[in-house]
């Protein structure tokens, strides 16, 4: 796990490091529960992407919150029988949810529209986004990196399947970098914003008329506010390698603040949630029989042929029995 | 209000207009409560902006639902007391909402994807939106009509003030229909499809990136399933008169179909919540004043010149008492 | 899976079963969504505990529902290549769960207050119930059938452990019975209601404080109004084997209901969701092991005691392979 | 308004309230925002009827949270013009509630359980409530005091009307003492839990059936975490006269506790929410011919004769023009 003090740092413009430095230079006495590695990462912009970053604003609770409230619903008893971690991993495994709803955190996210919207579609937060129609929005676009630049699988319409190469990869980022360049170009014509270039002759557009000609990797940005319980669920759909690339980044980052925040439920997480396998009533029955060394075969165990090959892939049989 | 038998209908392409026809076609015998204007303008899209629609594709309960609810909740006492509308505007009145939740619709929207994002900030709906992971967009977008080319205002950074015209009017749709064409050929370039045009020696672009190159005003589409209460929320904010055109024609279609589905409700929520006027402390201090013939002036009234200003306007007095 | 038209039916109160009669009697025609096993079994009150019961009032979709907004999201692709049933099974497996939020329940349930306090904390719902501060609770308790007269586990501060018998159980009833009765007798005496027994000379205390003196097993009733996922959600918590019983009938009433609503999706969620199990990553470890020949044991295998009894059990081996 | 470090206590149970002094005594240091005055109050448990409490056990972020979420919505533009105060109050009067979601409260409360029935249907929040079916409940009810003892009013079944006094009070109090008293000393008998008086000849009955013997007037408590505007709108719901005494004074402490936490948004929450006055549309119109010397009668007006004198009540008229 990276350490929040030596992790790279987003290049951000002047008036805001400026900001930042001012509040990371501010500190105050509380009696709230703080946590050390949080203080020393909090307004620290993590990189991600070509321009984009995470960073923390504020947080409420640590693992002794989820603790505190689930002694709370298991009453006197719970104080002694139980330490901490014995108790956060207790209610990992059996799914008592509430007091990870306990603990609370702010992250101000800068992403490509199209990223945003994916993210948008977990409701459980709250959230404020920049607002292109009270503001213009800044000349910067997601272009992938050459590695990134994923090709359509052929026979899966959701996946990629390796990148795409030479002069194809040239020609993608040529129209990538043009498109993006030339629509911002047209906005700011549009707009006709005071300053340079203007021309008083013109009305200009509006605000919330032009932003429509922006193309969908221009950046955004936004306060992010979301409980612990809704924040695992946010990184173990979207940390998976099956998430799109320019999400997973995000949710990696978001990964990695977990593990400082909330270590011990962290750990609950990683062994209970994100580590494991659901075996489905099918796979279960398969499983059985073959720890009972009994014949297990494709065709009669309910799995499709997908199933039947994920499924001993994830078992981690090179082969499967029937091959 | 339209009448849904008679109101126009948008042109959709032919596969779903006749996957319409055959479902308008086929009727079932039911027990639940129906509403006949509802029947009639089921599965018929409604145009909204140039290639966008709106269509009823479901609905759970009418008036009688809300009374329904609000009768279990005040028991016995209730049944013989009220008619059906007065127990509605008395629910409406005192904001008792949760009868307002038993109600349900589901509506099939084809918007641009600016609105979209607007749009999904209500988060209390359920959306299943076309994914441009899994599928290509098709090439259509919103394009202004000549006199919704807002201009934006000069002393307010949220306003519009007039309408672009003349040379800047031609020069702003140029832009806005180029940009939008050009970006949406370089997507199906980049994807590289099967079908015409495919280039076998290519890869194709993964569908998930491709889409970063579109301009927002690419016209997207979504389930979107939402209760009484939360929609009456929704067309409360958003076909406000200070609710940007775009999104407005939206939520007016959809305040066509809230008067056609519950009519009582419809009427109690005009008289009640869209119909009248907040007073603020303050205001309500210079009301009474007012009304007891006692001089009134903005200074000493803790409003704003701005308040001032609105509160007599809103109360239809052309000069407020100072001028 | 019992059959709707042949289910018992719960006795009730003569002015709510003329309802009922009059609402089964009425049928509309329709261009929505049907399903004849739901029109069967509409209104119909099923018995749960001693006086409860669940009915459906309303229900908005069906399996074809799920299907028609996956297809909006995946778009045209998916209409040839998957039939229904693949493709419920397909988003159930990669828990795509928007599609589920797309249909909708409505019920009216009687059920005890300590068991409503329970059911409530599951917020994903639209919920109404009777107020005792508008009207009066009648007089029915619930009262554990003998079977049901669970024991307090030694050894597990949240079990059961088989049930009271004999005298202790005679007791338990006896103070049950006897005190709810003293409770309600009073109840009734605080708030002299006019009718039999009223005193003119008395005023009456308040209902919203009356209440305050009736035992928590009496019988409350609402309308509850939820999306079929988190339906499912709902049972595969409540109608788990750790559920308490008191609730856990009322989920399995629910999950009867959905097998007759929704049959394909009821099939996939037995297959994907209860049916199966999930493995955390110390036990994925081991399985893995296991399966490969080689040699485990608990003590090195990150598992507590208690979870690896409970793995091998779950795997249908009656001893675990150290013993 | 009431100061944090001179209000009054509430007596709590030694060992809690030994928890609270320790934790009042360690202090961190910080980054976060940090409100002196919630820091005064921080754990301290402020006392609620007769033996319920609120305590705030954590907070995240302060007016300034406000400001700075509305400016990344609002943009650059906003640094300049506005000062904090002013851009507080046109959120709120503009009803742009999500910067105010951007704060975040937990506090810890002690509650009769038929309160915190009514206080659970807000379900925008995060509750851990203590559980009866893990631990015992103590011996602790809500009983009024005398000038609490609201009688029902006799011409609207929600209201009260006066207070029970006399011999009638005197009954009264009797019921509720001795009811919940045998109700929990048969609770404990059936439990027969270890320690004094329990009887090694008797299994005992299950905590979560036990349970069921308590009356509603039983203290519960739970921790309880709900963003600003959510808080806000309990408070103007719970703290408004038409809602319950019992529920309103817990109202009353939180609405104390706004006014440490967030002075310019509380002073904008009484000026444009709580303090003002909504006007219907048929109110509206009254008013403005009222305020236009033109001669206005409840018949002609649209609103029924209750609308009209409270109308008239609320706009400080003694007595409306009609009488």
């Amino acid at each position: 796990m990276p350490d929040p003090q030596t992790a790279a740092v987003a290049p951000l413009d002047p008036a805001l490091m400026a900001e930042i430095e001012a509040l990371r230079a501010t500190t105050h006495t509380t009696r709230r529960a703080t946590v050390s590695a949080m203080e020393d990462c909090l307004h620290v912009p993590f990189p991600v992407l070509d321009h984009g970053f995470i960073r923390v604003v504020d947080y409420m609770g640590d693992d002794g919150a989820i603790v505190q409230a689930a002694r709370v619903s298991y009453g006197r008893g719970t104080r002694q029988v139980r330490e901490d971690r014995g108790l956060i991993r207790y209610l990992m495994r059996h799914r008592h949810t509430t007091p990870f709803e306990m603990a609370e955190i702010k992250v101000h996210v800068k992403l490509p529209i199209f990223v945003a919207r994916q993210w948008i579609r977990h409701r459980t937060a709250n959230v404020n986004e920049y607002s292109a129609r009270y503001s213009v929005l800044d000349r910067e676009f997601y272009i992938p990196a050459p590695d990134h630049l994923a090709a359509q699988s052929a026979d899966n319409r959701q996946g990629r399947e390796g990148v795409v190469t030479g002069e194809e990869a040239a020609e993608v980022l040529d129209i990538l970098r043009g498109d993006a360049l030339r629509c911002h170009v047209n906005y700011e014509r549009m707009l006709n914003a005071e300053g340079d270039g203007h021309d008083p002759t013109r009305q200009g557009l509006a605000r919330e008329l032009a932003r429509m000609n922006l193309t969908l990797n221009t950046y955004t940005q936004w306060y992010w506010k979301i409980d612990l319980h809704n924040l695992m669920h946010f990184v173990s759909l979207r940390a998976d390698p099956h998430a799109q690339y320019e999400i997973r980044v995000y949710a990696e980052v978001l990964a990695d603040i977990l593990g400082w925040w909330v270590p011990l439920t962290t750990e609950a997480f990683q062994d209970y949630r994100v580590g494991g396998l659901h075996l489905s009533r099918h796979a279960l029955a398969v499983v059985r029989k073959a720890l009972a060394g009994e014949a297990v075969a494709q065709a009669d165990s309910g799995l499709s042929p997908r199933e039947w090959r994920e499924l001993w892939a994830a078992l981690g049989q090179a082969s499967s029995p029937e091959s």
